[in-house]
C-alpha cells in the first residue's frame, strides 16, 4: 500500500496529457479541412494509449480523486478509459457529485456490469444513486442471503446504524473452548477487516459477550469462552442514530461493535472505519449546508446546475435582507435630515451580527456536547447578557466618540453608543435562544441559526439606531 | 461498560442536590443570626454526604461531563468531593476550559498527587495545561524511560504525529516463528489496546512488516513471520502533520500504524482512537475559530473573561465594518437627494456576501480534499463567474422591478440590477481567490476567509450601488 503524499504529482502527467489532447482537438476544430486528419488521429490515439497506460497503474482511490477533479467532459473520457475492475472499485470512492454525473452518463449495460462486481455491503453504500430499475436488476443477480441483507439495510433510515452496519462479523459460540474458537477462525475463508475482537453468542445467536483477539492468543486452549469473555459489550440497535453511535465509539474507544435485533441476536457489525466516514461526511455536509448548499454541489458543475443549486439560499437571504431594510424605509425623513445615520447604521447591524454569532457558536457547541441543562441555562444567559453589555459599553463608547468627532455631533455619538449596547443585548438573547429553539424542534442548530440571527440583528440594528436617532436628534 | 444514553438523567439528582445546597446557603446568608446554624450545618452535611455517595458511583468520563456543565463555584465544590482516583482519571476527559480553571484553583499538593497517578502517555495529553514547575516535579517522579519519552513527545509540534503517538506497540522480530511470537505475546503483562496487528522488526528494530492478529491465529506455528508478513506497511514520521495522518487513516482504513524515526526504527504508535479525537477537536476548534473564539472560551466563563475572549474579534469586525461604511460617507449628498438609496444599499451588500460565502464554501471543501489544481482552477473560476451573473440577472431583475415599483423610479431599478450583478461578479472572484490565497500562505482557508470576504462584498456593494446611482440618477 503506497503512501500518496504527492497525489497531485502522480496525477500531473495525466493532466498534461489531457491538455495536449484538448489542444489537438481544438486545432482540428479550428483548421477543419486544412490539416491532415490522419496525423491528428494518430497523435490522438497515441495520447489515448499513453493515458490508458498511466491510468491502469493507479489504484481506485486515486482514480476516483482524479475523476472528482475533472470537468464533466474530461471526466467521462477518463471514466471510459478505466478498466471495469478499476471503475467498479472507484464507485465506492467517488464524491456524490461525480457519482450522480457518471451514473447519468454511463450506458446502462456497462453500469449493470460494474455494479455486478460489488458485494451487498458495497451496493448498500451507493444504492441511493442507482436508478431503481437498474438496482432491481442488480439485486436479482445477488444470491438470496445477500439480497435479503441488502433489502433490510436499505429500509433503515439513511443516518441510522442499520444503514451503516456491515454484514461480516466474527462470531463464535460461548460453549466453545479457546481451541475450538481458533479452529473455527482458521476454517473461515476470509476474515472481516477491522477486527480486534470476536463476538460470542449462545445457541440462539443471542450476543452474550466478546473477547479481544489478543485474549484468544493468551488463554490456554482448553478454557471455555464463557468463563473468560467480557459480558459488558457495547451494542447497538439498527434504529440507533449514527451520531449517537459515533459518540459511543469515541467515548468507549471502540474498533467494532455488534448490531443486534430486539431479541439481542447479532444481525451485523459497525466498524470504526464506517463511523469515521460517517462523521467526516456529516461535518462536510454541515459546512456546506450552512451556506445553503448540498454535498452534491460542486465548483465544476455545469453553469446552469450551479446557478440552480444556489437559488433557494440566495432567495431566503434576499427576502430576509429586504425585510430588514424595510425598517430603514420607516425612517427615510430622519435620514434625509441627518445623512450620517445612513453611514453609521450598517455598523450597528454588523457588530450585533458578529456578537450574536459568537454566542451562538458557543451555544451550538454546548448543545452538541449535551452540556445544556435547565439548571445552567439561566446562568449562561445571564453571563452572555453581561458580556454583551460590557462589550457594548467599550466598543459603543469608542465608536460613539469617533462618530461624535467626525460629525461634530455629541448627540449622534450617544445614540450610537445606546444602539450598540441594545443591539448587543438582543444579539446575546437571540444567540442563546435561536440555537436552543432549533435544537428543541429536533433540527441541527448549526444550520438554521445563522439566517435567523442575521435577520434579527440586522433589523433590530437598523430599527433601534434609527428609532433612537429620530426620537432624540431629529 | 454501561451505555450512557441518558447521561442527563443520571446527573439529574446531582443537579437537584446542588440546588438544594445552594438554597440552604442562600437562606443562611439572608437570615444570618436568626436561623439555627446547627440545623443548617446538619442539612448541609447530609447533602454533602449524599452528593459524595452519588458521585462515587459515576465513572470518570461522566464526572468530567458534569464538571464541564457546572459554573465555577459548583465545579470546584464537586471537584473537591471526587476521590483522587476519579479526579485523576477525569483530567483526561475534561474540556480545555475546565482544565484551565481547575488547574488554577486546585492546591499544588493535590494536583501533584493527581498527576502522579498518570502515565507518560497520559501526561503528554494534558502537559500544556500544567504549570511548568509542577510538570518538572511530576517528571522527576517518573522512571527514566517514561521521562525520556515524555520529553521527546513534548518537543514535537502540537499537531504533529510525534505529539499524538503513544508509547505502547506490539513488536516482534521477523526471525521468529508464529509460535515464538504467540509465546512472546503471552508473556506480556499488559497488551496495548486498539491492536489489530503486530509490528515486525529486524534485529536493528527497523520496521520490516506487520501481521494482523487474525493471521497469527490462522497460520501454522512453525511458519516464519518474515515469510507471511505484509511488507507494505503505512508508517508515519513523528514530524508528519496530524491532518495528513488522519487522511491516511481514512484512506487506508487503519486501526493503528507505526511511527518510525528517519532510520525506520519504531518509536511509537498511532491509533485510530487518537486520530478520531484529533479530528473532532480540530473540527470543534475550527467552528469556534470562525467566530474568533478559542476552544478555551465557554458559556459559563466568568463575565470579565467572557468579554475579553471576544474583544479582538469584535474589534477586527468593527474596523472592517467601519471602513466599509466609509464608502457610504463618500456619497452623502446622493443619499440626501434620494433617500431610497440608504434603504436599498444593504441589500446589495448582503446578496454579495451570501453568494461569496457559497463560492468560498465550495472552494474550501475542494482545497481540503486537495482537488484544486492549476488545470481546473480557471474552469472553476469561469463557472463561478457565470453562475454569479445568471443569479445576478435573475435576482437583480426581481429586486430591481420591486424597487422601481415601490419608489416609482425605473432608473433606480436598473441601477439596483446593475449593482447586484457587479457585486455578485466580484463576490465570485473573491470567493475563489480569498481561500486560495489564505491556503497558499499556509493557513487554514476555513478561518480567515469570512472576514475578508465580508469586507470586500460590503464595501464593493456600497461603493458600486451608490456610485452608479450618483452617475446616472442624481
Amino acid at each position: 500500500m503506497a503512501r500518496s503524499d504527492n497525489l497531485q504529482d502522480t496525477l500531473e502527467p495525466i493532466f498534461a496529457l489531457l491538455q495536449k489532447q484538448e489542444l489537438v482537438e481544438s486545432l482540428a476544430h479550428r483548421q477543419a479541412g486544412s490539416a491532415n486528419p490522419l496525423v491528428e488521429q494518430l497523435v490522438h490515439r497515441q495520447h489515448e494509449a499513453e493515458l490508458s497506460r498511466k491510468l491502469h497503474s493507479l489504484n481506485a482511490a486515486d482514480i476516483a480523486h482524479l475523476l472528482d477533479m475533472l470537468p464533466h467532459k474530461k471526466r467521462l473520457f477518463i471514466w471510459g478509459l478505466a478498466s471495469d475492475q478499476q471503475a467498479s472499485d472507484c464507485l465506492l470512492e467517488l464524491s456524490e457529485n461525480s457519482l450522480l454525473h457518471l451514473f447519468a452518463e454511463t450506458p446502462a449495460e456497462r453500469l449493470k456490469n460494474l455494479l455486478g462486481h460489488l458485494e451487498a455491503d458495497e451496493l448498500a453504500v451507493i444504492a441511493d444513486f442507482v436508478p431503481e430499475d437498474l438496482l432491481a436488476a442488480v439485486k436479482a443477480g445477488l444470491e438470496s442471503g445477500e439480497r435479503d441483507w441488502l433489502e433490510t439495510t436499505l429500509n433503515y433510515d439513511e443516518e441510522s446504524v442499520g444503514s451503516l452496519m456491515s454484514r461480516d462479523s466474527l462470531v463464535v459460540y460461548s460453549a466453545w473452548s479457546v481451541d475450538q474458537a481458533i479452529d473455527a477462525i482458521r476454517q473461515l475463508e476470509e476474515l472481516p477487516e477491522q477486527t480486534d475482537q470476536v463476538f460470542i453468542v449462545n445457541e440462539q445467536r443471542v450476543l452474550v459477550g466478546a473477547l479481544p483477539l489478543t485474549a484468544l492468543l493468551r488463554h490456554r486452549g482448553q478454557e471455555q469462552l464463557k468463563s473468560i469473555m467480557n459480558t459488558q459489550v457495547v451494542r447497538f440497535l439498527p434504529s440507533t442514530q449514527g451520531q449517537e453511535a459515533a459518540l459511543a465509539f469515541e467515548r468507549y474507544d471502540l474498533i467494532c461493535a455488534p448490531v443486534v435485533d430486539e431479541r439481542g441476536r447479532i444481525i451485523g457489525r459497525l466498524t470504526v472505519e464506517t463511523i469515521m466516514d460517517f462523521v467526516r461526511e456529516k461535518n462536510e455536509h454541515m459546512e456546506l449546508a450552512k451556506q445553503g448548499l448540498t454535498a452534491r454541489a460542486d465548483l465544476l458543475d455545469p453553469i446552469w446546475r450551479g446557478a440552480k443549486t444556489r437559488w433557494l439560499w440566495l432567495a431566503i437571504n434576499l427576502i430576509t435582507a429586504f425585510c430588514a431594510t424595510r425598517f430603514i424605509a420607516l425612517f427615510s425623513s430622519s435620514i434625509e435630515s441627518l445623512v450620517a445615520l445612513a453611514t453609521l447604521m450598517p455598523i450597528v447591524a454588523s457588530i450585533g451580527g458578529n456578537a450574536g454569532q459568537q454566542t451562538a457558536a458557543l451555544m451550538v457547541r454546548s448543545l452538541g456536547l449535551d452540556q445544556i441543562h435547565k439548571h445552567n441555562l439561566p446562568l449562561a444567559l445571564g453571563k452572555e447578557v453581561a458580556v454583551s453589555l460590557i462589550n457594548g459599553l467599550i466598543w459603543g463608547s469608542l465608536l460613539g466618540a469617533l462618530a461624535a468627532t467626525i460629525y461634530h455631533n455629541i448627540g449622534l455619538g450617544l445614540v450610537l453608543l445606546a444602539a450598540i449596547c441594545l443591539n448587543l443585548f438582543i444579539a446575546a438573547i437571540a444567540g442563546i435562544f435561536t440555537p436552543l429553539l432549533i435544537n428543541n424542534l429536533g433540527r441541527d442548530p448549526a444550520m438554521g441559526t445563522s439566517v435567523i440571527l442575521t435577520f434579527i440583528t440586522d433589523s433590530m440594528g437598523f430599527f433601534i439606531f434609527l428609532g433612537l436617532a429620530t426620537l432624540y436628534l431629529i
